[in-house]
């Protein structure tokens, strides 16, 4: 089973009926209206459908044929709806175009191959035929990394949606893994996972939307990796249909059988092939989960706390750390909620510190497992907290954020809607590095934003957390939200993208830490990987697609 | 420092002065006579040097001129003994070879270079001039790794010995990780390391002998890798010299730009470039030490016990089980030895056990960490152990184990004196295969010893352990000894390591664990990579080295 295009939202995030996180009446509106400075809020809606029109299919009649003939009449659509749907990601930079109708990227004929023959077979007429095939799964990519770019301007372009190929193929209890098809969505995946007793534990904010494909295409990561591991950790082996043939790569549990080619698919975002199988780690459903919350002096305090940990030998399932503007927003935004214990703790802290010069950042732990080692872990990460003089918040804060961890996506639809953007990005830099790195991207930012403003009292306001954490350093990801410049939205959001990711590489972090390269990021990977490492992933992509049709312009420009 | 080839074995291994483990009045030669079933134990010493003619040099005076240019008179070496030394690796294989004077095989000068300027300047030269060059650090290879093959048939080549290279250029103790130039010994590296508290804590059975830059060429693994991991896990980052410049991978800690290219360095084994530097993970020195035995009914046993200890979050150093055969030849062998408590164990435990139609199986398990984990987790292995029915042995049997653990090699030689031979091979496979692939590796090399025996009284042996182990699986580690028949020793390993390696690819294991391809293992990596696997690891050589002049015949064949 997968998810009927038509419930879902072409040019927003989840299904097309939901419930608005932030109706009119809200409480928030007055809050965010005074923080960003805007004199009012405008009434910006997205473009309805049935006022837009798409260009015509370039694709010709014999092609269609010969795509019907691969996959029957009804795998193969060129109807507005499934064309608009997979025109683009869910990046802030696409819905400026999806709202505003803008569709002249689109793809001209949508396929949903059933299994990885039709799959091949497809790669290889788009190879013959010297067509841009874009692989698609969950289509949740805030890279531009599904965005229906072709070859050459004007060129035919065909979306291939991998959403039909959902089976568990095989479950391995002894080695604890599993094989599963590509297009398969989170839920769907572990609901036949946990039927057995087991799960990924790959727990993205996209979760509910994005397939394992994706993640494993664009290295991504779940919220609780420091358990259950980022995606190029947990993929054992991967089943790509390339315009070579069929690509099954190594699954020894530890090789020096020569260089390990699962890293390459990891991270391939559609350039080499189409991921149609991966067999993937599992574990046992863990026996109890337990999320609590601390509040520390200052961010660097909690970094370091969170690179004690790290050092330490704790099994833990998730460290996060917000910053202070982060921790005050979070605090801010749920005003509105009921159950305000967090508040009510997060204030007596506040009032508590008031004295001092800094402003306290909340850190929330997970662990999970067998009862015996999360309690173990958990007292001693709360040793390490409690030593470095954090306030434990207990659970609350934990279960709070656990129950809303897929939810911060819902928002951004309705915040479109009054003239406000919001947009994110990461990135990851040695423990020494953090610090000044955060700075270095907030100052960015701030500054892009500030030079485009659509007026004289606006501002934008940024705030950053640290989400994945490893023994040589961590991920940051920044949050910026903005008063939109209405008559200049790409211009904008192009120039504080390019200001953050500027300070990024300058400052040694990573373009990317788990939202992948796709279009938005291309440009700085030459830097990131130097010209001999550039090189060769440009020889790798000619070899297994020499005519160059897989997902054109992603990854490497 | 590094350590004077003169004071080393050119055709064996160790010192060149050292105490025998064996020497002929050693009260194991009777048992090793009747347990092959030899009439009797030849003298089979191998020819000095002084007695061997190498070929002529191959290179030109212009060449050894530039060379000198490059690294100054000293560094560069034409003389017997070096070029002896820098022939071949140190497998059974290769010392047949050595120990008979053939030495055919050599490079035609050896060079020294002392930093990673001096490197990219000689394998220019090799690339401009179309001549071979081999990396070499320890030279331990197993495989046939450094062995000084050209690219055609009595072409010049030149071997690069990394050992001037040895500096500690950076330990980053917020990171963890250190950056070392490659090649630097284990003994000196860890020398380095643990003046500041920290280790790598990649002890492979070579470790007195082996480089840093090796490990990593063929993806080593050190006793610990449960704690420490496989080379491919501890990189972090590299710089290689490479015919077409630097390069020097990403060392983010963790990314979506795209591929990681650091596990293309891990087990590119010399045929891509130099590797100069490393960036490794490293840990504080572990606060305690704890090496125990625990004795199985069976192996099948010991897998089980095995596999839940991975699968638990139990942090173990190591774990290592022997097979029957291995467990009944540890105690034989060390018989001799003062220290036999050990022994009145293991023999108190097989005599309780001896109704049973099954052999006991030692496991050695080791945990390293700070006291409170190491407690934690060493009552938590037991109780798996223990639930399983093993007989705890204490930790007699693992201090045993671990102040014996470098010693093995060092009996080659002697047993090679007196006709007999030794060889190692190891594999990696899933949980649910390891018995199977055992039974199937073992049975393959007991019969190819079989087909090839000097007499008809004369029989080989061969046992396994578990050394390595993950959530899928684990390694399995051969060892055989055979009498030699000395007219066609190397048809008679050839036979041997044919059928073992032919078992494993067809049972599903991988060629090799850790000890790399070199030239010995090329025939089977083609299966192993499958087609396109492997034509993207030539399209990748095709990169970076389009003249193939760095360490022909490895890896690729």
């Amino acid at each position: 089973m997968t998810i009927d295009r038509k419930t879902l939202r072409w040019n927003g995030w989840g299904p097309t009926r939901q419930e608005n996180p932030l109706p009119n009446d809200a409480s928030q509106w007055a809050w965010i209206q005074e923080t960003l400075g805007m004199s009012r809020l405008p009434s910006t809606p997205a473009k309805s459908l049935e006022n837009i029109s798409l260009p015509v299919c370039n694709l010709s009649n014999a092609t269609l044929k010969r795509l019907r003939d691969i996959v029957g009449d009804e795998q193969v659509c060129t109807d507005d709806y499934e064309r608009a749907f997979h025109a683009r990601g869910k990046s802030y930079h696409d819905l400026i175009y999806l709202r505003a109708g803008h569709l002249a990227m689109a793809p001209d004929a949508v396929v949903y191959p059933r299994n990885a023959d039709e799959v091949l077979a497809i790669v290889t007429l788009a190879s013959e035929e010297n067509i841009a095939l874009i692989p698609y799964g969950g289509g949740s990519s805030v890279v531009g990394g599904v965005n229906a770019v072709g070859k050459v301007l004007a060129g035919a372009i065909i979306t291939l949606d991998t959403t039909l190929m959902t089976r568990v193929i095989q479950i391995d209890k002894m080695a604890m893994t599993a094989r599963i098809e590509a297009g398969i969505y989170g839920p769907a995946l572990e609901a036949a996972l946990q039927a057995h007793g087991v799960t990924l534990g790959h727990y993205p904010q996209s979760f509910e939307y994005s397939t394992l494909g994706g993640w494993i295409a664009a290295r991504g990561a779940g919220q609780q990796s420091n358990r259950y591991g980022k995606a190029e950790k947990w993929l054992v082996s991967a089943m790509l249909a390339t315009p070579k043939g069929f690509w099954t790569t190594e699954d020894t549990p530890a090789s020096a059988a020569g260089p390990n080619l699962n890293q390459l698919v990891a991270g391939s975002e559609g350039t080499l092939g189409v991921i149609c199988e991966a067999t993937v780690k599992i574990h046992e459903l863990p026996e109890r989960k337990d999320y609590r919350g601390y509040l520390f002096k200052n961010f660097a305090q909690g970094i370091e706390a969170a690179r004690r940990i790290n050092h330490a030998d704790i099994p833990v399932a998730m460290v996060r750390l917000s910053d202070a503007p982060e921790t005050h927003f979070f605090q801010a935004f749920s005003s509105s909620s009921s159950s305000s214990g967090l508040k009510a703790k997060l204030q007596r802290a506040y009032l508590k510190w008031k004295g001092l010069d800094e402003a306290p950042c909340l850190m929330l732990i997970g662990h999970e497992g067998d009862k015996k080692t999360v309690i173990w872990a958990q007292e001693r990460t709360a040793i390490i907290c409690e030593g470095l003089g954090a306030l434990a918040l207990g659970t609350g804060a934990g279960r709070k954020w656990y129950h809303g961890r897929f939810s911060s996506p819902y928002s951004r639809d309705p915040l479109m809607d009054r003239g406000i953007g919001i947009d994110t990005l990461e990135t990851s830099t040695r423990w020494s590095n953090i610090v000044k790195l955060r700075e270095a991207v907030v100052t960015a930012i701030e500054k892009a934003m500030a030079a485009n403003m659509p007026e004289d009292t606006a501002r934008g306001i940024v705030m950053a957390h640290l989400s994945h954490s490893y023994p040589d350093g961590a991920s940051l990801y920044f949050t910026f939200v903005f008063p939109r410049q209405l008559e200049r939205e790409v211009e904008q959001w192009a120039a504080i993208k390019r200001a953050a990711s500027d300070a990024i590489i300058a400052n040694r972090g990573t373009i990317s830490h788990h939202h992948g390269v796709g279009l938005d990021h291309a440009a700085w990977l030459p830097e990131e990987k130097g010209e001999i490492g550039f090189n060769v992933l440009k020889a790798l992509k000619n070899e297994l697609d020499p005519k160059a049709v897989m997902n054109p312009g992603k990854l490497l420009g």
